[in-house]
């Protein structure tokens, strides 16, 4: 494991209960300590140690976009020849082809996003059962061996997650642009967007829940952003538009037409529901 | 209770429980059934019962909007003298003086405004326990007696709301439009605004959260967003604005701003947090 916070330590935890001999690299001493005393590393180090470098045949990278391509820049050397490279981070276009052009020839690197977050970050937070109700996208790409798209899999497998896909990093990216993304500028915007004080008083579970996000850490997700701008600003639109449309219905007190957003919303939601809608208990 | 929906039947089973003689009115012959058998009212008819009607002390209406003032309009002759009347509506502004207008001079209305609701309806989902986490809100107007407004804040009590306030009708709608009918509103505006296939496969906790009340009563709601339309209005423009401003940081690449904007929103969302946020855990 390279980068040992909420995702890398959850994935630490999952692969150690299920046997795999973990080692970690993270720059942070007070999270190496707890991943050793708790058992969720057999090794770690604050170093790129060339012998846990070298001696690793599947490398996971957790880290922040830019620092992983600094990272294999400076240490891709040092891997054992034929080891397999993947990774969490939340957008792959320009990144995957970056990284695999950058790559030694005898290494691979198969991309990967565990669509988890949290709010919480560090270690502190990790979870072996973290991944059980979330989505895991393997994101080859036409270089990417049969042999390294299934170990990728498996390792979603191992973790539990509650289904395995695989979308190529193009349609891979415009998803996260809607799903996640936007909904992260939609919670940050209206957690800002009215600043009138002593709202906390009044609010709802429903505020609550679309503003859950709106504790947003802005170094990676200000990168993220940028490096899915183009896909995200469509996504934007399409928001903004309907949006529109709405604000525009308002104001002629078109309530037939509202209505009909809210009939087509609510039959679009249920699509979404986790568990199939319960039906009304008999009386 | 006249209405016995979820929110009129949670309030029944609360003040059943709290020991006061509960009577009820509702269309639905299920529904009566269903509370009588279940002892969560102590009689109750499907026809606006006069008999029931002229023993009550204080009427809580939990309809739609429009169906309360007809039900005013058709029934208040029958009311006890000395009755108070309140009520679960989501928007106060014209209503409440419009009640209180038409309203026989010998009985008095004063609103409030439990806010508490739910995708489920029916008093199949109702539940006692139900406002332990919610606010209560009393909003008097200037024709309201001391009184009244006792007893209004006495139902919060004993139905237990984590917290009871009192707020004017203009600044209760301002601050509904935005907590509440904008938050519906973006929901219903992401639900709608991409119909990508497949995109359920894909989404994780974000998106349900930002979505969970894009199942949405379109007849209910739709005349909640009207009988507020200015407020709400203004709500959406405040919101837009802020949208617009964080596209185009985007378009921009603009990554300090971005960030910035990412912080404001983190230490904004820190007051809106139910519980004081937990501290790092010991290592």
């Amino acid at each position: 494991m390279v980068g040992l916070g909420i995702i890398g330590g959850s994935y630490a935890r999952g692969l150690t209960k299920a046997g795999y001999t973990v080692k970690a690299i993270d720059t942070d001493p007070a999270t190496i300590q707890y991943a050793l005393e708790n058992g969720i590393i057999a090794e770690g180090t604050t170093e790129a140690d060339r012998k846990i470098i070298g001696e690793a045949d599947l490398l996971i990278f957790a880290l922040y976009p830019h620092i992983f391509k600094e990272w294999i820049a400076a240490n891709q050397w040092f891997l054992k020849a034929g080891a397999i490279l993947t990774d969490v981070t939340g957008v792959k276009g320009r990144l995957v082809g970056e990284i695999q052009d950058m790559l030694r020839d005898d290494c691979e690197y198969i991309a990967a996003h565990p669509m988890a977050g949290g709010e919480k970050l560090g270690i502190w937070y990790s979870d072996e059962k973290k991944f059980y109700d979330a989505n895991y996208i393997v994101v080859p790409t036409e270089k990417n061996t049969e042999n390294a798209i299934e170990t990728c899999r498996q390792i979603g497998e191992i973790l539990q997650f509650a289904r395995i896909s695989q979308l190529p990093p193009y349609e891979h990216d415009e998803m996260i642009g809607f799903v996640s993304q936007l909904t992260h500028c939609i919670a940050m915007t209206l957690m800002t967007c009215n600043d009138t004080e002593n709202l906390e008083d009044f609010t709802g579970d429903s505020f609550r829940d679309l503003t859950r996000i709106a504790r947003i850490d802005d170094v990676m997700w200000s990168e993220l952003f940028l490096s899915n701008k183009d896909a995200l600003l469509h996504q934007m639109k399409l928001f903004t538009m309907e949006f529109s449309k709405l604000e525009r219905m308002l104001m002629e007190a078109d309530k037939e037409g509202i209505r009909d957003m809210m009939r087509r919303s609510t039959a679009r939601r249920a699509l979404f529901e986790k568990e199939k809608p319960e039906e009304k208990p008999e009386a």
